[in-house]
């Protein structure tokens, strides 16, 4: 039986990350990750697939940054994990013993049973599967129509990629705004308007009541409003689940949503202390509410992996994972939206108490510069404290770099009032003025409400 | 005589921002801006006059952001200002009453005595004038070779924009690299090398001995080696001093470099709790070495100027300013460098002992996108106690934000251990990949070096 020190289960963002994490910390042990995948694609990257990249292959994450620190890639499917005895089996009976395991299975999309038609020829998902999606991507390239299903970030950058390249793209959102779970509707919105002014057709406020079919393949959607429309085909982006089938089989306890529970350092809870789980396949906790949730990035995973990695042998207690604060961008054109934390919407239902602020400025000064895109910062900050729990940007393509300083502010607990005497940078072609730095003059905002 | 609540004396970026601080944290006063200038430029923005934006016209402060909220402007010289007895004597012997003074008086170029030629015709510097600027900008149009003496912000711009219009500009550093006051060497031989690729011609390691001059005008350079170099016009970018005539002329008592002595409500030392200074005028401590120094930025600026219209009838105290942390950038054509805090190269002068650590990435993801830029980010880190000094970074246009997010950490005192867990938002379009992301790998780095 092949003896290894540390066993990374999964490939993808968190697999990868995991791997790096352990090894860099622990560069005396020896590190395996077994994946069922050749190549992996990088997450994020998969709608640029269909449109910007125009192909799988130039979306692949390079081997090489496992490879080069001395990590062993295996491909294979691991089939059951003695998390008693801390043995590995894998499909061709292979047996594998290790010191420390990370579960990092990832996530799997969603294809509900509910919906009829979702059978039929020609509905996709979008799983990160390189082979699956390069079968689709051909397939699509007969097609015409396309009609996707569900308007969070995957579904908006698919519609946007796949117009950009040529198709005809509507995409339909039970919900009154797209975006509507990381963004306010005025943000929601804009972005709306934005891919429909690019020739992405959107309807919402309609959820998709049956796929039909014409000889086995997708002829037409009828909405729950009765509405009918023609299609080639169907791209269901409504949400992933947990690949805990493995973890459950090895007797590992899943949550009610049926992910690994695990604690901060990562550890998979009521195991021994060798077994770890990252990603999307492990519990997430929101970094405010504390509630339970479903939330699955790659920046997340990444975040969780380099924790697991630093306290496989011995806990560091102040390397935790303190809970998902869900940061997360889009662009679409020269134009990107980023959200970090609570937004207002939401906040009532979580039980806050907030005030808000929001500022229009531009993202380079002065004005009359080539390429000044409008910036929006939006501040949601608990009434009762002063706590900036959740931010919203709206502008150019700095918008990425300004939601991570809001996600650092909510992260360090920072005060409103701290931004009212902070310190900014600010260039002519880099940012806003610094007069009217839109994330400052948000905070005063917020702060006269606050009269604080 | 006149007679009003708040006198802001300046219309710069201190001056607009005191104004504006002032009338909303207390919109009952009245709030008058006595400035020279009928039209004020955007200063940051000035070496764009000179290409980018071909005109000074484009790069005006709108006086709407005062005159809207209320604030009047009144174009005329302050000549004297009674500090006992609250009044100020313009220079047509009008007088004001008031019950607060902001000194906003910002800075003038130096133009160094010793330096022989510096009187000559076609020899400018660069003032916050537009009528000066104006003149100076149609001169130039009449003449081809250029001398930009100093590679500080100011001089790098004017050279790498007025190459881009067209002129042949040489620029010329008394250091051993360009931009050496806020990056270390390795930023700033960059920096220099873009600037060449664009066409400016750079000599470093060498100063100015003489300009010479032939019929009073500017015909040659004299460098300390005995290098001639031809040369139509100079321009010297070789610091600034405050303007403090009109402080010292009013019993206002400087520091050894001049400034106003303030504290940190921007009150102004010595005086009674009614005179406050603010921007380039005003004293300048550094926010880590405690050590007085002469950071001149729009952006500090407006940073003080916020917190003296937040302390002008009643002191806040959570509300101060802690000290100038140097929050800047550049850009050139696509690419940027920023900068916040302590260099390594000027650590040990400030007595600290630091580790550094840098990382070089993408800030996009896949490196295969369209208009992916390299991104270093380098961060400077106290060797005793982790705690964050300072960083630099270079890359693409997202530079700007990424610095001011290094910037929050510095002065929310971040430990390097906390960016080991920190969450961040990453996106294939808007930053690098989260299992690669500059600034937390290099702050892995340190922390391997420090063992935390």
């Amino acid at each position: 039986m092949k003896k290894i020190d540390i066993l990374v289960i999964g490939g993808g963002a968190s697999g990868l990350q995991a791997a790096i994490s352990a090894k860099t910390n622990y560069p005396d042990k020896s590190v395996v990750v077994v994946r069922q995948e050749k190549q992996v694609l990088v997450p994020c990257g998969i709608p640029y697939i269909f449109g910007s990249l125009q192909s799988s292959d130039k979306n692949i994450m390079p081997d090489n940054a496992l490879l080069n620190i001395g990590v062993e890639i295996k491909v294979a499917e691991v089939t059951f994990v003695d998390i008693e005895n801390n043995i590995c089996e894998l499909s061709n009976n292979e047996k594998i013993q290790f010191e420390k395991v990370i579960f990092a299975t990832g996530s799997t999309p969603t294809k509900p049973k509910w919906l009829k038609g979702v059978d039929l020829e020609n509905v996709f998902t979008i799983p990160k599967n390189k082979i699956y999606l390069d079968e689709m991507h051909t397939r699509l390239k007969t097609l015409k129509k396309i009609i996707t299903i569900g308007a969070g970030f995957i579904g908006v950058e698919m519609a946007d990629e796949m117009n950009k390249a040529g198709w005809d793209v509507t995409l339909v959102e039970l919900e009154d705004s797209i975006l509507n779970k990381a963004f306010d509707k005025e943000f929601g919105d804009k972005a709306q308007e934005l891919i429909e002014s690019r020739g992405v057709k959107v309807i919402t406020g309609n959820g998709v009541k049956e796929i039909i079919g014409t000889d086995g393949k997708v002829s037409k959607v009828i909405l729950t409003t009765g509405e009918e429309l023609d299609a080639d085909a169907v791209i269901l982006s409504m949400g992933y689940v947990p690949n805990t089938e493995l973890a459950k089989k090895s007797g590992i306890e899943l949550n009610k949503y049926g992910f690994i529970k695990t604690c901060e350092y990562m550890r998979v809870e009521n195991c021994t202390d060798d077994i770890f789980a990252v990603g999307d396949c492990a519990e997430k906790r929101d970094f405010l509410t504390r509630k339970l949730n479903g939330t699955m990035l790659a920046s997340t995973a990444c975040a969780e992996a380099r924790v697991a990695g630093m306290n496989l042998y011995e806990l560091s207690p102040c390397k935790v994972f303190a809970g998902t604060i869900a940061i997360y961008n889009t662009a679409i054109g020269d134009s990107a939206f980023g959200t970090a934390g609570i937004i207002e919407s939401r906040a009532k239902e979580d039980n806050f108490s907030v005030v808000v602020g929001s500022f229009t400025g531009m993202d380079k000064h002065p004005g009359t510069l080539e390429g000044m895109h409008e910036q929006t910062v939006k501040l949601i900050v608990a009434a009762d404290c002063g706590m900036i729990l959740g931010g919203e940007v709206y502008g150019g393509m700095s918008v990425g770099e300004l939601t991570n300083t809001i996600g650092f502010l909510i992260q360090s607990h920072v005060n409103i009032k701290t931004l009212l005497t902070a310190q900014i940078g600010t260039h002519p072609m880099l940012t806003g003025s610094p007069a009217a730095y839109p994330l400052i003059k948000a905070a005063e905002i917020v702060a006269k409400k606050l009269k604080c």
